[in-house]
Order: structure tokens, then C-alpha cells, then sequence
């Protein structure tokens, strides 16, 4: 069953980027072009297609066309990946009938391999050909590199049913050699303007793809892209309830991508409440969601409470330790800094058999909060990022 | 054979602190009182015993004794933890018969757990009667938790052979749960002044312990002691003997701290060059070296250099991706920015096959360098990680 958000046609086929035979190449038509903004990898090592879709949303043009391939990412191939990306981009948009700068791609797999751009540039008439065939779910799969199984959400707005929004994402982290990129693409035909569309997104993102940590290394491909086609501009009641769908579908979405990696055995949702300001409460998530030998204990299924403690008490963040409350759901563990006792951690024990449950951390500070959705390091990890290039 | 630095007896026994009969507690006297400095965990998760030591390293008092504890860190155990190492300090000074300000203890184990002082304080009487027997190979093995081999140098001056220095380690990171600790303790008769031993402290670890990392997790005890207790004030040229010989000695332990985990199967010494400061120089090292995916694909011998350039890309260091340089060993892998070529590939493959090795990251930016000392993450780190305590 084809998308159906009205405007956006996709297509997907296989290219054989990587030599298999499953679907690598995917390309989303938006007609009439969209309105479009997008949050890029803040890495400075920057793949080619980051670089070329940075340029082309900074001069303003809509988009007509995102070309994505898996398999290669195109990154630290010096001036010949520049070179790749815009041989493709200007072929899409030959034939396509459509200015250039109106096209952009995006690209995740390998590092530091040429990308295959004959073996590509031969399938786009098939893509094109192909356009309205594919549904959200088909172009998830495609976008895929090793994540377990497709990740997309589509909805129709309650209270304005003609409005639908679309998203499909891939995962970071959790990946085979070589590969480690989060991409996410959002459609929808709501009529915001560009400028609602560039809060909107920036917003949404840092409550959701910002907030999620496998094992904190940062891609040099990462992009999310929100296009809207619609016509008629949105009221304010439109935008409103825009805002709280996206929001909802790019949180949900974020909670995929961790819990769908190889490798995950445990999702674990931190809570860090009662911090002296919201920095100081990210840096006991990130500290906490971070550390190898709390993820350790997490796939170990071990109230560890004293390595969550230090990695409370390093992370930069003031604290007393001794005001310091942490819960697994709605069990205390410690209170004032001491464990709570025998009986409280064999409930805990018996929380952290579910593969996910919530451990909030209580500083007992301040009244700043901020929520980060963390995995285990488990055997499966290190097999699976230890395997040469598979 | 007993430990020969002129001052200074040792002695160790086994209280079961953990139920078992290896040694777990050791002291450390010298005769007459030694000037000491230290350096303490900047975690704000404080043990007892490290909020203890600091306190009184600040008065000022000499050292006459350093009581040692494996078995159970004593942090988190709110006042009665403070009273607990208070109650043992001057138990250990009443037998000695000097001042109870001139004993501190050091504690590493589990946390959250009080200590069993009753037990502890019943086997003073033995440690202070064993004093002068204990070898610093028999000191070392009994601060162990669950390093695999005891940590211990002892060395002669040449040019000024009645100084002597010892040193004994236990090990950061790799480690069961709940225990997370690095301890050193230092022993000379060189007659330094207190400022001098407190510069030369500061900055010997700061080039040698700082400059190791196992998982980036920092605990609640770590401490490191430097006792001297030579009553000639030490010429310069003793003085400049003394800082080498000691910087040697912790870089050499430090690397064996690396080496000696549990669960380690690589030991990697990386050095970045051409920095444009030391602290960009530092913050590559420490995002490369902490980084997951680099470390399993340590383990897996995987010349996986896209994830050396994406860790450099997240530093936050100031760079520029076309000029970087990575080598193992001697042999190049990327220049400029880009792939060596297979040939070069081959030749890391099988540098990384080595326990050991080099990975230099030319950043050709400025002149600042640093060095970090790091290891794998491998399938054993974790399983050691996850086991529920044991």
C-alpha cells in the first residue's frame, strides 16, 4: 500500500551498493515542492551529501526531492564525494523536470568508500518511474543499514483530518563497522511557513533524537528533514496540534531507534529531577546514560546503585550527594544517598528483568528536569561493533 | 623479603572483610613521621576515608601511618561511615603510639555497605606486630580487588644510591561491581620540603594516572600518596634524580593499571600531535579513547578508521578533517583525511593483531600533543561488568 500524505510520492529499488539484493536507494518526490528545514550532525567531520543539503537549505530553495541510499555513506572521500553527491542530485532533478538546487541526498553506511555513482545514477529512472508505489514502511526498510526492523509512524490529525504527517527513521549506534548514522525524514501538508517549520523542528528534535544514547559516539551523516507541501497556511489551532503530533511521533520514533539495535537487550528511560538548573540535569543523564559500567550492570540485571552514584558525582553537575533519591519505576533504592535496604532491591531486581523500566534520579537541588532514553552494553554489543566489516 | 626503603615497614593480614582469607588489610608505617601530598578523586561522591585523608593533609601534621582496606570502598554510608574510619584511624595510632592526625586510611571495595570495624579493628594488634615483614609485592596483592596481578616497583637512584623509592598500585575500571578504584602509594627517603613533594606529585600524576583510561568511569576512593621521609634536605640534583625516577614509575604503573584489567586484551597508547592546544590535543584523546565503537573495534582488530575520524569530528577540538593523519605503529592509515589504500590496511590489520601498539592521530593544526593510554572494550569486559556482585 502506497504513502498516502498528500503530495509526497516515494519509490525505492535496489542499486547493489553492498552487492546484496535487498532495496538501497529510495527517493521521496514532494509535489508541489515543500517548504523544508533540517537538523544536521554537529560533527565537523561532515559527510559529502550533510555538507551539499546544508548549503541548499541555507539559500532557501523548496525541495522538490530527497535521494537516499544505504550502504555507503559518502563521507571523508575528500572532493570526489562533493563531486558524487551533485552528479546524482542534478540526474534526479534531470529527470525529474525539476530545478537543482531543489534536490538534495542523504547517505549512510560505510566511511571513506567511494560511493558506486554509475551503478547508482543507472537505477534512478527505475526510482523515478516507480514514484507513488512505495509505502512508508517499504521506505523505512530500504533506509535501513543493521537496524532490526523498520521504523516509520504515519497519522491523520484528529481535529483536521485532511492533515497527515509522516515520518521514517534509522537508527545510530548499535551498528555494524563502519556505519553509524541517525537519519529521519518527516512529511506532512500542514501550511506551515518555513520559519514556524525551522522552530518546530529544532525544538522536537532536541526533545527526542537529542535524548537518546546508545553508546554516545556521533555520526558524521546524522540529518532529520521536516517537509511540509501544503497550501494553505496553517492556523493557529493547526500549528498547535501539528507541534504536538510531531513532538509525539519524533519521541516514539526516538525510543525505536534504541530499542530496535542490535545488540539492546534493556531501554532505559532516566529521569533527572530536582537539578539546580537543566544543564546540570543533562549532565547527570548523559553521565549516568553514558557510563559503561552502569550500562554493564544494566544488561547484568544488577542494582548497581553505587556506579550510578559515581557517575552522578563526576558529572559535573552540583549535587549533595547525600539529598541524592534514585528509583527504578516506582521503587526507591537509595534515599539520602544510602541504599534503602534488602526488600527494595529485590524489587528492583525483579524491575530490571523487563527489557524497559524508568530510573529516576532525585537531586533534590532545584526544580529542573530532563529525561534521556538509554540501552545496555551487552555480549552482543561488543560482537557485533567488534566484527571486522561485515 | 621484606620491603627495604629506608623508614618505612609494611604489613599485611586478612581480617574477611569479604568472607575470604586473602589478605585485605595492610599497613603502612614510617619512622620517623613522613611529609606527604596527595591527590584525591574530584568525584563529589567522596568516600569516607578520601574526605578524611584531605582533611588532613590540609592541617599539615606529618604521616606516620597509611591504613589500607580492600573489600569495601566505605563511601556512602553517610556518618557512621565517617565515624567508622575515625574509630579505626585511632585505634591504629593508640597501638602506634603517635598522634591519631598522623593516620589517615584508604578503603576500596564495595559501596554502600558499612564497614565491619569490629572484625577490622580486631586484627590492629597483628598488622602493627607484622610490621617489617610484608614484601611490596605482598602490599600491592593485598590492596587488590580484582586485578589480576599485583602492581609494585621499587628502585635505587643511581647517582644517589642511598634513596630508594617504592610504589605500589591497584587498579581503575575492569572491575566487579560496585568496586571502581584507583589507589597509589609512594615511599621515599629523599628529604624533598613539602612544596616540592606536592609539585612534583601534582604533576606526575597528571602525566601518568591522568592519562589512563579503561571505561572513563571515575570512582569515589581514588587517592594517590606520596610519603617521604629523608631527613637531609634533598640537593637539586636529588631533587631532579627523584622527579624523573617517580614520573617514570607511575607512567610505568599506570600502564600496567591498563594492562592488568580484567577483560583487557588491548593496551593502546594513543598520541595526538600538531593540536592547535594541548586541551584540543586532550579532548581528541579522551573522545577517542572513551569512545565504544573505537574500543570494540580494538577488540575485534579492526583498522575501522571511519570511527577514529567520527570521534575526532565529536571532540569538540578544533580541526580540519582534510588534514588529518592516523598511523599504527609506523604504518600510515589515513592521510589527509583518506583511506591509505589496502596495502596500508593489511599492514594495521596486523599491528592490531598485537596486544600492544601505537595509534598516532596527526592533527597538523598547531604544535600541542598529549598522550592517553587506553584499552579495548571486549566480550569479557562486559561479562565481568554485568555479573551480579560476586
Amino acid at each position: 500500500m502506497p504513502a498516502h500524505i498528500p503530495g509526497f510520492r516515494f519509490s525505492v529499488t535496489c542499486a547493489g551498493i553492498k552487492g546484496t539484493r535487498r532495496p538501497d536507494m529510495v527517493l521521496m518526490v514532494s509535489d508541489p515542492p515543500a517548504r523544508w528545514s533540517g537538523t544536521f550532525t554537529t560533527n565537523q567531520v561532515k559527510a559529502a551529501p550533510v555538507i551539499l543539503g546544508m548549503e541548499r537549505l541555507k539559500k532557501g530553495a523548496p525541495l522538490s526531492a530527497i535521494l537516499v541510499n544505504s550502504g555507503n555513506a559518502n563521507a571523508c572521500n575528500g572532493e570526489r564525494g562533493m563531486a558524487d553527491a551533485l552528479t546524482l542530485c542534478r540526474e534526479t532533478s534531470r529527470l525529474l523536470g525539476v530545478p537543482e538546487e531543489q534536490v538534495v541526498m542523504a547517505s549512510t553506511g560505510v566511511i571513506g568508500q567511494p560511493l558506486p555513482t554509475e551503478k547508482m545514477a543507472a537505477v534512478l529512472p527505475a526510482l523515478v518511474d516507480g514514484l507513488g508505489q512505495a509505502s512508508l514502511e517499504e521506505v523505512a526498510a530500504a533506509i535501513m543499514t543493521t537496524d532490526r526492523y523498520p521504523k516509520w509512524e504515519e497519522v491523520t490529525l484528529d481535529s483536521y483530518p485532511h492533515v497527515k504527517i509522516g515520518g521514517v527513521v534509522k537508527g545510530a549506534g548499535m551498528i555494524h563497522p563502519r556505519m553509524a548514522t541517525m537519519l529521519g525524514f518527516f512529511f506532512m501538508n500542514a501550511g506551515l511557513s518555513v520559519e514556524v517549520l525551522q522552530t518546530l523542528t529544532r525544538q522536537s528534535v532536541e526533545l527526542s533524537f537529542n535524548r537518546i544514547t546508545v553508546d554516545g559516539d556521533q555520526s558524521t551523516n546524522d540529518t532529520v528533514l521536516v517537509l511540509d507541501n501544503g497550501t494553505d497556511a496553517a492556523s493557529e489551532g493547526l500549528k498547535k496540534a501539528v507541534e504536538e503530533e510531531l513532538r509525539t511521533m519524533m519521541k516514539s520514533l526516538a525510543f525505536k531507534i534504541v530499542d530496535n539495535g542490535e545488540g539492546v537487550t534493556k531501554v532505559v528511560t532516566l529521569r533527572v529531577e530536582g537539578a539546580a538548573s537543566e544543564e546540570d540535569a543533562r549532565q547527570v543523564a548523559e553521565s549516568v546514560g553514558r557510563s559503561p559500567l552502569v550500562k554493564t550492570a544494566f544488561f547484568g540485571e544488577d542494582p548497581n546503585w553505587g556506579r550510578i552514584m559515581a557517575a552522578i558525582g563526576y558529572s559535573g553537575a552540583v549535587i549533595d550527594p547525600e539529598r541524592i533519591d534514585i528509583a527504578f519505576d516506582n521503587v526507591a533504592l537509595v534515599r539520602g544517598g544510602r541504599w534503602a535496604g534488602e526488600a527494595a532491591e529485590r524489587e528492583v531486581t525483579q524491575i530490571m528483568k523487563r527489557r524497559d523500566y524508568t530510573l529516576t534520579i532525585s537531586l533534590n537541588h532545584g526544580e529542573a528536569a530532563y529525561r534521556l532514553v538509554t540501552s545496555d552494553f551487552s555480549v552482543e554489543y561488543v560482537k557485533i561493533n567488534a566484527d571486522y566489516r561485515s
